[in-house]
């Protein structure tokens, strides 16, 4: 008995695409980069062309809003526009072992050198540990370039630290193939399911790559996130804004992982 | 040196059946499916057919009653009966890590192709962290048409969540290869082996799959967990009934695991 | 790149025995079994002739008395004698995952097949979580006819738990391929590293094997850690006996484990 | 599909060195050998010639100081010199598991074997959990000559415990192939960053191998570290000196991992 496949890609339509981009978030802290890709997804009416399985996934089915149920998985999205085709790509879950990661990182990779993908963005978190009123976006690339065009689209640095997880490894092994890889984090406390920051990146992304995309959307989940965050704020004791909160020193020091 | 084989099936008796549904129940929370389907295997005097050893099973041996050890394993058994012929599967344990649990599921679906099976029923829990009086029976598939038809057997619709461990990933596993998958789940507080749960698993099922059973050793079962949960709700306070424990509100609300 | 080798076995000599058992005993609670084997092989000056290094061992290096350091490893061992040649197996460390345990007892039965071997004895504990003033020698094996046979040596039975770990997987893989095992478990508090415990497992070997073995080295040690239980339960609230401990209750009622 | 390759090396150049020895320090507790093996790597102006990436790494990206990202991974640097060329080795982290930590001493034994490494020196940490005036470096070899010559150095020796993680893996199996292998641990509290312990070690490694090395720059973190250690003192109940701290009875005692 050989080993079992640990990932299985099946493909329905492989699409033929110009000069496509992949834009991916992972679920992870906050939720901000899942929020994200799926509210691309759902504006451009992106069309699922592959669905990618694995064993490296926690082990249970999820149920469905109709009832049914199936195995987690990866599901690869299209939209052909201007100025370039997108691929977009939105997963259940994170491989449960880090090995799984990197293995998985791997094979999406190697989707986007089939597909002809010159340019992978990730949407993650960085999280502070405190409600910031003016949250940021952060940014990093594999091409030095590009970090300095970031302050043009008011994108924060980092110079230390590090991303955690699929989005930050989709970039590191695509690296290492010539891919270009670039990685948007939106300011969050950690604390709460944040919109708020899914609608900063996404308003980057928009500007980063010409994107026609409704933002009406993400903007109305961001409001939620702002009341819910209010509410929070309000029964840590009355306290009169985000900068006296307990622990501002944090703000913007801790380390980013998404 | 080769990686050793992870899973060995040793059939003694390859059988010959008619349309076959495969049932299955590993043990998991308030062993709800593993007292359902050792009770089904005892009635229908059952025919054990093959055994499953795994490295992926914790690694220890079982003392058996009478003084004897033996590896854990998952059991085969089949018996022949109208309308259709029956595969029984009853394991020691669930696989240590969630990447075996996948390779598990796929081991069994396979023997499922090869016995011509086209229908898996799992059984499991659905577990609310609160004593009911009135359990219920909750229900998914991998075929929206039978999630349709569950009110036709009083099983209630999940629309959200999942099911974690064998008893959703061999659904999940089985759909990706053409086979119906349904989980019944019995409603448990998830604090005691809850034989009242098995029961009125083993009550939907009777009435799916229109099966010749006797009840009364899972009935009695179910007896002595309804004492115990008195018990219990007595030393809780003395409190006046169920509905007045301290978690009513999480009544049916939590998540179901398995 | 292929996978490495997860065990490499050295053997520097493949010794010629007649009808030879295999007496092994993993570190584990108490010691029980480690301190077991090492008392065999001392007095009998048995002769080392192969080493097992594995990559699922703990992560680290061994410092020698001599002030060296060497990879952690199982060493194999032989003995002639009357009525059996013995091979004696002792190991620095259990493996780190239940996965790697399975590969390892199935790489040790591969060596017994090659040298002969028969049966298996491996010298394990039986957890109380209680100091006994009597101690016993529990017994299991995969063979019915031995285990009715153990009270012919005073060994008292069990039938239900379970062995953890190398000393219970051994005798379960060895089962499947046609070796006898047996597993005798010095009763122990687990509290501490019990000779006392080991000296009893020996006493019952040399009765079962018929064999030659000065015990005097491990009575001695049987008394310090009499001397120490002594102390410890002297500072428990200087209570009367062991029969009034806090747990008595528990007293040969709790899981055994090894 | 196969099993993605664990470990990547890329080499950009293979260096031809003379009698060339292994320094490497990956990190661990109080970053001792990492702060050690870079100071040689910057003083030395190695020169990089190698890149090792395994999906062992945990699972990130490190944000480098220009801003931009790459995966975690291992150099390897060379420095032609009298006596000996030396092949330095610097990692951004240790495996992830234990199998890994086996796998990537393997490989880097391997890249020692073709460069013709007769010698790996490994530099690590030595935890008392106390903080000492005049900490000492200890040492351990997988050859008894060097071990016994360890006095002429000034190196206290060890007789019992183990060396965790890479630092002691990589001399355990290049023992195995006939490579020599040093360990040398600077005494550390393991409570802060030590850079006097990595200053200690290196001022043996230097005495060991007639090296030329400026200390200066570490002998000024030395001095950052003795601050930080007096402040810590300090804060601690105003206590006279080192020798009346609370832990005094386990200076020297407690195991030494790296």
């Amino acid at each position: 008995m050989s080993l079992p496949q640990r990932i299985v890609v099946e493909i329905t339509e492989m699409p033929n695409l110009r000069n496509p981009s992949l834009i991916c978030g992972f679920p992870g802290s906050g939720y901000v980069g899942k929020l994200a890709i799926d509210h691309i997804i759902e504006e451009l009416h992106a069309i699922p062309f592959a669905n990618m399985f694995s064993s490296s996934f926690p082990p249970q089915v999820l149920i469905q809003s109709d009832g049914t149920t199936d195995l987690m998985k990866n599901t690869f999205y299209y939209s052909k526009g201007e100025p370039n085709d997108l691929v977009l790509l939105s997963g259940d879950a994170q491989p449960v072992t880090p090995e799984s990661e990197y293995e998985m990182a791997e094979e999406i990779t190697k989707i986007c050198e089939k597909l002809g993908v010159k340019t992978i963005y990730t949407l993650a978190a960085y999280i502070t540990g405190a409600f910031s009123k003016t949250p940021q976006v952060y940014g990093t690339s594999t091409v030095p370039q590009i970090v300095k065009d970031f302050q043009n689209y008011g994108i924060s640095l980092m110079n230390s630290g590090s991303i955690t997880g699929m989005n930050g490894l989709i970039i590191g092994v695509g690296k290492r193939k010539g891919i270009t890889g670039i990685c948007l984090l939106g300011e969050t406390s950690g604390y709460v399911v944040d919109a708020k920051a899914s609608k900063i990146v996404l308003e980057t992304l928009v500007k980063m790559l010409d994107l026609k995309l409704d933002l009406a959307g993400i903007t109305k989940k961001a409001q939620d996130t702002e009341h819910l965050v209010k509410t929070i704020e309000e029964q840590m004791g009355q306290r009169a804004g985000v900068d006296s909160l307990p622990m501002p020193q944090h703000d913007k020091k801790l380390g980013y992982i998404s």
